[in-house]
């Protein structure tokens, strides 16, 4: 069994936290920031170091090859470093980290893998900054041109595009060129599941299905002492139901259903006056995509209703949309079976995140490896997983790569 | 009697709503900014070129004086200049002009008043830069001492004392050294009754008591996608169950009682992340004080019952807090003979917003004129009142502080 360097993969990941460092342990590597862009060269200086080959395409993924004995498909592992605004310091960065880890152990044991192996990060995970999210691997598998992916634009209208060029990740080579054999990505839970179970390895069956909508609600402002409830014309109200109908609207529906208003502006956003528009997201995930689909209609039935009777007007922007994704079986198993094999606890799952494998699963066999997250917490700067667990989950992956490495 | 020249007037309208002038026709001219300023500079200027002395206070009041035969306490009128940030052109500013009005009417018909009569404007009515609102006029009536109102900052720390000083309206006059024989403040109605009843004159009773208040509720942010909705302590969904508790707690009540949720602030306000801390106001207004406590006390029950089931903690300041007002009997009684006497239309109300005139109440024997507002609307750029009128207003005005000024 090759062996890894706990110390060494917790060392890289206290290093990377420390670009975009914040207050609390997390960090706040906003995609194509220039502390993104510091932790991008951080880890391109890891990649060269360990030998590898590194490519950068243009939309700006990163993928550093190691050569195998023969000339074949690799064997791929990654996943993201961008961040949230009030991120921790696993999400991501530790799938990327242990894929960097599995390939300083081979070097360090003299292997040579039959097939190559390669550690990529891609782009935009998170769309915190730029919608839609795993824009990096959705726009690898083809799942957006790259025209579309250039113009998002955040908030104060600078667009990925731009972004990439000022930060010198806009690559040459194609997305999706390399077609991996196989992709498995290690990840954080991000939820409380196996850290309340005290399981030491998810074995992730499915990714939930997210749709992403963005209102714009225009109501009338007006005198908040002056103006009788009834001729009110208020765009927060809306905004406020539609927070207490999808809250409603989950524990209806139970399963794995989940509903969240997580960003909300008011206009003029004063004391005394009647917000005349509010601005808010809802975000919907669901395993099953009919029931996900029930959940939009709903919540689209809820806004009607409540729009109308305040007389007020409702855009909705769709920001990400994707169906449930259901992994590889074979590779799934495999995951259970190395896992086993290590003598660790396991559990089988659905991931309530998406990630950038439920992109890959489009184009080539997939799995995903979890570990637990710390009181579920993240997203957050608590975030946190024990360094126990994070050379397990390690483990389970350098295990899986060097065996599908061989076929 | 006096005759106005509405032109006049409504030129003067015109001038001032120039400065801070925004999209739409409307003005932003917050208190203490150099909007602000420059409308101060400009009816200053109008005050000295109409032979008034005009007196500034420690708290930035400024008073325009005429001199009057005798040497009693003047016969007041005023109201304030400032805006909120999509204020309109008539708020305010109404009741000053066609103060100076008055002052330029009675130069030009050579007319000596028994007793002076003073035009004041007052500082920080609106309150939507610093808390509390009505600053000025409370501060003239020994509600707040004079360092409380230097100290309120706004959302970027910058204070009252500061920014008077800053832009030169750090006056040296005692706030209240100056005892009004009567105060009669001319105002817009700022709501839709004249206007849907087709009434020329709002004869006001009373003011409504207002409660600001402010709170603060920190949840834990979470991964919107792998919390589940049992574990989530989202501080959003507190803040929006108020708002809609405060529209059903306001119909249930009825009568005079109005509730605003204006103002409302998330973090950290991405779509995938559930809200660890909300910030929102809100408004509560009665024109009886016993039932201002009662929703009050109902709003923080409520807050209390969600807070716990939610499990988020919950801090509340007092942003401003007036009783309920009643105008001086006998004043009021002749707004409505001046109006009757003009042949104009009137109704006796409460007024939904505060005015600096239910300060001035304290101190001396007040009342108020309301002229209607187009569709009610106010705090809005399309605030509007028809020349016809604010010229039957200034002449209700007018006709009262020449009887107040022989007595």
């Amino acid at each position: 069994m090759l062996r890894l360097n706990e110390k060494r993969l917790l060392g890289a990941l206290d290093e990377l936290a420390a670009i975009g460092a914040i207050e609390g342990g997390g960090c706040a590597r906003l995609a194509l920031t220039d502390e993104d862009k510091a932790g991008r060269d951080l880890v391109v200086g890891w990649m060269k170091a360990a030998g590898l080959e590194v490519r950068i395409d243009a939309i700006g993924n990163v993928i550093g090859l190691r050569a195998g004995r023969e000339k074949l498909d690799p064997v791929m592992t990654g996943s993201h470093i961008d961040t949230v605004r009030t991120g921790g310091r696993y999400d991501g960065n530790y799938g990327v980290l242990a894929g960097l880890e599995v390939v300083r152990a081979l070097n360090e044991a003299g292997v040579a893998t039959r097939r190559p192996i390669a550690v990529a990060f891609f782009t935009n995970e998170e769309g915190a900054r730029f919608q839609p999210d795993m824009m990096g691997s959705l726009t690898y598998v083809g799942g957006i041109g790259l025209n579309e992916a250039y113009a998002a634009a955040d908030k104060d209208g600078i667009s990925v595009g731009d972004e990439l060029r000022r930060i010198g990740y806009l690559g040459s080579l194609k997305p999706g060129a390399l077609k991996p054999h196989a992709f498995v990505e290690l990840h954080i839970e991000q939820g409380p599941i196996l850290d309340e179970e005290k399981v030491q390895i998810g074995v992730v069956e499915s990714v939930q299905g997210i749709s992403w909508i963005e209102y714009t609600v225009t109501g009338v402002s007006n005198h908040a002492g002056t103006t009788p409830m009834r001729l009110r014309r208020d765009a927060g109200y809306l905004a406020a139901s539609v927070n207490l109908f999808a809250r409603k609207l989950a524990w209806e529906m139970g399963g794995h259903q989940v509903a969240t208003v997580g960003a909300l502006a008011l206009r003029p956003n004063l004391i005394n006056v009647v917000p005349n528009r509010a601005v808010f997201t809802v975000d919907l995930r669901n395993t099953d995509e009919a029931r996900l689909k029930e959940a939009e209609a709903r919540v689209a039935a809820h806004i009607a209703e409540v729009a109308t009777a305040e007389r007020v007007e409702v855009e909705a922007k769709v920001l990400a949309r994707f169906e449930p994704v259901i992994f590889e079986t074979g590779l799934v198993d495999r995951v259970e079976r190395h896992a086993k094999g290590l003598s660790l606890s396991t559990r089988r799952m659905p991931s309530g995140a998406g990630h950038d494998a439920q992109m890959m699963q489009r184009i080539c066999p997939t799995a995903m490896i979890f570990v637990p997250s710390v009181a579920g917490l993240s997203h957050n700067v608590r975030e946190h997983t024990e360094p126990a667990d994070l050379a397990a989950g390690a483990q389970v992956l350098a295990n899986m790569m060097l065996e599908l490495a061989e076929e």
